[in-house]
């Protein structure tokens, strides 16, 4: 049996499948929506938006999964407490013939554009089994996904222009490195060194060499230089040299630039140098200033080891501070720099999972949606029920400046004054005026009884990330402490959800 | 192509291949070990151990994964920045031929046993390039497997005689999700509710309902009380339900009480409820009283909600004190809870990676094997060199007390003084006289060109992971501020490491 198949699920998934299939529930038309509720909280500081990815996964992954025979055979043969089989004949000839989930209907945010907590990314309508059965791959692929991108924006945020690699996947989740690298690249790297999964998304794998090359050469009798010239040899138009097995400074450097000056003589041009260890910034420096008078300005510095966006920003702070001390132009030495991240952006490091969830928000009934509320103790927990539609405000600006969700059968305009609601706080509200905003409807339909387009290059997903991005409020791009992006109800959504409180209370 | 091929893996395995190639070393033997350098630390707490896990699938994975037609026609089409192809003819024709990893052995730690830092846990021994090529599929198994194993064996900890459930398949990391499940299991969860995976690892899925339930029935004009019938109804020997959708004590709890009873009329014996929010410990206490008070002392209490081994910690700590307030007996309450345990054991909360490494530690020249050194900017980071044998020594009162690292050549004895030297402190040593412990070498040979013993059932794996645990000092079990396992070398392996970093200073 394929352990990625339909049963890469929960039990309670199935279970509950057969008490709707039991009462005649199992092909009521439901609707439910994907979100979360608060950004990564990375500790000592927090993000201020999502990226939103694993949807193109997710769609194929439906379009495949179904019940067939070793599906069939390995519900039937689990028991009950009482020793007699769990699920019912019926309820699996069912199952067998449904297939997997070609009665969904799924409209979601299009991958790769920005997200924000309590906003659908997704919503999922159709029969009530067939929309519960999805829950868990999708929660499964998408908060993953949608974590790494994120984490990967970040890095891309503060590296700036300069060339990000992920090279993660010694320290990926296993087959989740799959994930890993696919997000990294929606969310801001530039190259993997991944091989199998750069070729699957169509993008050349990148890489170095490592310590061990350095030490065999040196453990059967040859030297650090000897093995930077053979890797040059065999590489000379692709040479990037790690200096940091032995010292970086006083064997690393001095012999790779031996070995520089040597493609030179034979008209090839070296690439780079890689630093993985000691104090990154000030090396960079040291080596910057030593290539320089080599006479190889132009040698890229990969810096690695345990990056992230932070120690990339105090990478950068302390060579702004620290190069003209050492006679190097600060700013040129950025532009030669290259960030090889791999551990902390596959693991999202400071907040290691994303706590997206799937509810059911409405059910229809004689053709109208009921709204489904779950009452919590937490007040954020509380649902925003029904069957909904989700707006982008734009300002004046351009800058998209709330979401908002509205209900399906409201008409929502452009050309009249728009209040939006805080979706909590009943004091909180503003209003804008005509002119002074515009709206853009967020979710698109992907998938009825199949996906609906097939799946866009990588490229395409990384320039909605850049526009989304670009379009934030710079407070809201902010690495630390940033701005709050609004999220707000429309007041006619808000008055649904404050009646059934209410009602669910009373 | 299949992602997770022998191509699962970094570029840069690769170009250092060629570079081997070309300068004829590939087949010169070498020999890498895996080992991390130190125990998760989730911040506020750190691991004394970690359980080893991963590597049976690394085993079945090396059997399978070879260089195909596809796999070579993916590196084919790599290009270097010249535009010429990355990589030669004769080097893919070499891949080709060799196939996969048929030349290498590989000596382990028995898969579930517990694992120390700095402790060889894999070695390989082969052709340099097999070696060298192995290095990332076997980091990102074990890395992640290792590092989920062992938080779920400080979870089995915290949890006592309880049961523990995994059911974090939805915050898991893609297909990620699979190793999760697994380690989980190995390391301390005693049921998961992945059905494929579990079915795939031979244990019955186990899991309860979700909100969802009731909120459909709710939407639909039914009551709470309805759809815990509906479940009862279907489920009559395995009902557990879920009280907070609405209001843990004032809905969900009568509700289920009256479902209770009714079941026990018809003969069956309802199992238990779940509490998924608000003060589990408190709630679990008020749960319990009015259980009992119904004639339902049996009925399990299921608490969830991002538990990890510091908030069953709590919980049980708390309900302590509080219960007897309640005139609930604590004692007996714990024994009738349950923990299901999602997203906080399954990326491993407060340390969601593992740093393990693989290194070059000695290539065979001419029939005898030269250590390989690294020498780093941290004392942390210079290798334990040479061809070595792990031990795990055991005191007089039969608890592990240190795992000692030996060169392969030396007899290490029972019958003799036996001094254990700090690996980077030569002031630190101590000496065990004769009799007073006892040597057990660690590592097994477990692949020789082909894996030497099939997959083993999962519940071995559980053994040795208890036995293992059990035989350790307290000290070093405990959740918080354990003690620091020793882990040594011998004289002559300190002797060979110092004269090492002196010749590579020099």
């Amino acid at each position: 049996m394929d352990p990625f198949g339909i049963l890469y699920t929960d039990l309670y998934q199935l279970t509950m499948g057969q008490v709707y299939f039991r009462m005649g529930l199992h092909e009521k038309e439901a609707l439910f929506e994907a979100f979360y509720r608060r950004n990564p909280d990375y500790g000592a500081h927090q993000a201020g938006y999502t990226v939103f990815a694993g949807l193109d996964p997710l769609l194929s992954w439906m379009e495949e999964a179904r019940f067939g025979e070793e599906e069939i055979a390995a519900l039937r043969n689990l028991k009950s407490r009482s020793g007699k089989p769990l699920f019912a004949e019926d309820y699996l000839r069912y199952l067998k013939a449904m297939g997997g989930f070609s009665g969904l209907t799924l409209r979601a945010l299009p991958e790769g554009r920005v997200a924000h907590p309590q906003v659908p990314l997704v919503s999922v309508e159709g029969p009530l089994l067939q929309a519960q059965l999805l829950e868990t791959a999708l929660l499964n692929r998408l908060n993953y996904e949608t974590l790494i991108a994120t984490k990967a924006s970040r890095v891309r945020e503060a590296a700036g222009e300069a060339v990000v690699l992920e090279f993660g996947l010694r320290r990926a989740p296993a087959k989740g490195g799959e994930s890993a690298t696919r997000a990294s690249l929606i969310g801001g790297a530039n190259r993997s060194s991944a091989v199998s999964l750069s070729h699957l998304l169509g993008l050349p794998a990148s890489g170095t060499h490592a310590h061990s090359l350095v030490q065999a050469f040196m453990a059967l009798g040859y030297s650090e230089e000897d093995a930077f010239r053979a890797f040059a040899e065999v590489f000379p138009d692709d040479a990037i040299l790690l200096l940091d097995t032995v010292d970086t400074l006083h064997s690393g450097l001095p012999h790779a630039i031996r070995v520089f000056e040597e493609l030179r003589r034979k008209g090839h041009r070296p690439v780079g140098v890689r630093i993985d260890s000691g104090d990154l910034a000030h090396l960079a420096i040291q080596v910057a200033r030593e290539l320089d008078r080599a006479g190889f300005p132009e040698v890229l510095i990969v810096l690695s080891g345990d990056l992230d966006e932070l120690v990339i920003w105090q990478i950068k702070s302390q060579i702004l501070e620290e190069a003209p001390r050492y006679g190097v132009d600060p700013d040129r030495l950025l532009k030669r720099l290259v960030y090889g991240v791999g551990t902390r952006m596959v693991v999202s490091w400071g907040a290691p999972a994303l706590g997206g969830v799937y509810k059911l928000v409405a059910v229809r009934e004689n053709g109208t949606w009921a709204p489904a509320m779950k009452v919590s103790n937490s007040l954020e927990k509380v649902l925003n029920p029904g069957h909904k539609r989700v707006y982008r405000v734009y300002d004046e600006r351009g800058l998209a400046t709330a979401d908002l969700l509205a209900l399906a059968e409201e008409e929502v305009r452009e050309d009249a004054p728009l209040t939006l609601r805080h979706p909590t706080d009943p004091t909180k509200r503003r209003t804008l005026r005509p002119g002074s905003f515009r709206l853009e409807p967020l979710l698109e339909e992907v998938y009825r009884g199949r996906r609906l387009f097939p799946p866009l290059p990588l490229e395409e997903l990384r320039k909605r990330r850049d526009r989304d991005v670009a379009l934030l409020d710079p407070g809201v791009r902010r690495l630390v402490n940033p701005h709050v992006y609004h999220v707000s109800l429309t007041e006619r959504l808000f008055a649904l959800k404050e009646e059934l409180v209410r009602r669910l209370e009373g």
